[in-house]
């Protein structure tokens, strides 16, 4: 890994070419708010998206990618299989992964968690508070014990998820439920972290503290050094007797 | 759920075709001798291999099954994937489903893992170990702290799976390896154990104690009457102020 | 393991003889609410408080008791040290425990977590709803999505406990926190469940839903006849080369 | 937290004086070699030792301790209950704590699992491989996938600790047993690691591998900066309606 953690922010980008009111909030694109915090935080940020030739997740891109944030919605399924594929090689062998609110449906997340990652959700822009469950967890660094959205999408348990190796927060909504927001997951080398917040049609990633959650996330998920794997077959520590 | 539980042993039944040795392990094929255990317990069983019709799968046969036991090793790839997709559904709906050794490789357990499942191999028919790690589980139901296989193939870390939701079994091999052996997950309102022991060519599973193990591994894994789950949009509790 | 489940109720039972509003909920106290609906479902129950002879927790009962239920409030301190002692041991060989409530400051809770089991409070009679998030647990079995209660006392996040072994529900509340209600742990041989309703001033006992909760409870809990274990001085499996 | 992380390393100092093969091995004991070995890697590290004043751990001590490493063996029952109650509450309150070898009957190793955390041994020098099973662990930094110790006390399963938040490391050992050997463990906002190897008649705490692992662990263990948490009563989000 080099010095600075080196970030690719993927978004889908077609909301804002195609809502006026969404094109207000984020003129230049979600990924373009959430890459220039990280950059204020001293990490190498690239973007790509959907559009760019290969999604613009090049060979290139990809190896020179320690952590890779995910935000999708409504082109899932234009993503190609190739390009999931090589997104998951890549997060097996190391890469981190955070995958942001709708992104719960996206290809890559889906494989990674072998469940349909199925949700409730509900769009009026209720209030959401986030409590911080796990507070010795390197995501939840300087934070209060919650963080309070004032308008969101709502996503409901049952998530179909995976029980996450480590559960950091817990939404609440104020229509009546309840949301696994902040889950972590090893998956071989590589680190998953899902968080919830991020609705297209909401300020979401301008609030100070989602983005600090983000940038947690990305400290913790970036590659370590770890074991070269060997699979396959493996001669014993000795003579086994008998054998 | 009907009174008795209803299994059904999935087989590949290959190797018993092919190989001479193994045949004369398994005449009636592995699927036979663990169909017949579990009879003995006052299970209702069904035996399927991958060269019936349909694999055996049928929407009947599944819809009258509540824990699934697959074995599966030279011919994974031959499975076909409209199949897996039901098996898989089923599972998230409640089934239960218990995955034999080589099955690490099946289609069905690597897409509910997420991950490769890929591990270390050596086949010289070393001593396996396997103890107990969770005492209170269910699947360790009426055993001592560890039993005994004479002859195994070994299997070894990494084993590139999720962390188990809980870890049962921990294997030891003589030639210097340790295993991850009894793995529990829940995915969805299904629950999957995969148990490391039978390779076909030793007669693993005439091993009483790897029969009680399997046994008990049916009745933790099958179905609960939970909850229907309504994914989707949803409204509020009551009228959300402002929103 | 009898054939039928034995189950000691134990109740601090101060509250029912001080308060006069409670007393008229509950007249004979709140585990007689308890024991009758699990003896309706074929256990065998007895009922034991503070005010009792070693508080009702004899060696006898100890030695007949598959799983005790646990229920204190404000005289936890009361609550000798060498009964915790017996209590925690017999946990540690098999017996299940479920804590109720305010138990989470019991002195056996607390000792098994290994923590302050501190955690948020109020009390206005608010909404409470218990979601399900893991369907096809064992404790699930017969509910829907979610059980509500009208009135209950909040406990909200951060709650200090370890991370639970399996996380069964989660709790909304209508004043804005949430809570992990169900929670299971593996503790040696024993298995606890720690379940949040139950505030003296309400009725929440009489709730259909949620004594359901508690029987299923009891039936994950129980023992199971798992290993004898040997701690302590070993041999090895045979004479160690070099060693 | 200051800039260099501060390591205060515990020794219970006996065997050292008392032993005069372990006094060679150790001639300044356990503490000096490990201390010696993080000073190097940029840390700021303290000795304290049974025998000194308050165990060594006074209250200025303690708070300027980021993570605090814990030997002991022969004398645990000298180890006064109050200075225990003083580092299980810094522990709680985000201090790190690393319990090394025959750390784990420690009192406050026990007090925070909530368990007995026996165990089987042997003591006859036979191989030890730890085997890496979480290689994205930030534990598992600069290893290979086993580390090897050629003469180790062994350590077997069943060993009665709670399910480890993380498990990091598996020991095979040459005469039989398995054992979870690298277990990460949040406690309210604090992080405990055990860690297997280091019994006191072998020169384990001079192997490279050892050593990086204990500092990988301080890395992980080192306190964040998370919420301060209010326990207790608390005002609603807002007026409940019908409260």
């Amino acid at each position: 890994m080099a010095d600075r953690i080196r970030v690719t922010v993927w978004n889908e980008g077609r909301h804002e070419k195609t809502n006026e009111h969404i094109a207000k909030i984020y003129p230049k694109g979600m990924h373009s708010v959430i890459a220039e915090y990280l950059a204020n935080q001293g990490m190498e940020v690239r973007t790509a998206t959907l559009d760019d030739p290969e999604h613009g997740l090049t060979d290139d891109v990809l190896a020179n990618t320690d952590v890779l944030i995910w935000w999708g919605h409504m082109a899932h399924h234009e993503v190609q299989d190739a390009i999931v594929d090589k997104v998951y090689n890549k997060v097996l062998d190391g890469m981190g992964l955070i995958c942001l609110h709708s992104a719960h449906f996206s290809k890559i997340f889906r494989k990674l968690m072998g469940t349909t990652c199925n949700l409730k959700w509900r769009e009026i822009g209720e209030k959401e508070r986030i409590w911080v469950v796990e507070p010795g967890h390197p995501i939840a660094e300087g934070l209060d014990e919650y963080i309070e959205i004032e308008h969101e999408e709502m996503y409901g348990e049952r998530f179909d998820i995976p029980e996450p190796d480590t559960l950091v927060f817990i939404s609440w909504f104020q229509g009546g439920e309840v949301f696994r927001s902040g889950c972590c997951y090893y998956r071989n080398k590589g680190k998953v972290f899902y968080f919830r917040p991020g609705h297209e049609s909401y300020p979401t990633y301008y609030n100070e503290n989602v983005m600090k959650i983000i940038a947690n996330a990305v400290k913790w998920a970036k590659p370590n050094n770890g074991p070269q794997i060997n699979f396959g077959n493996r001669q014993p520590l000795e003579k086994v007797a008998g054998a």
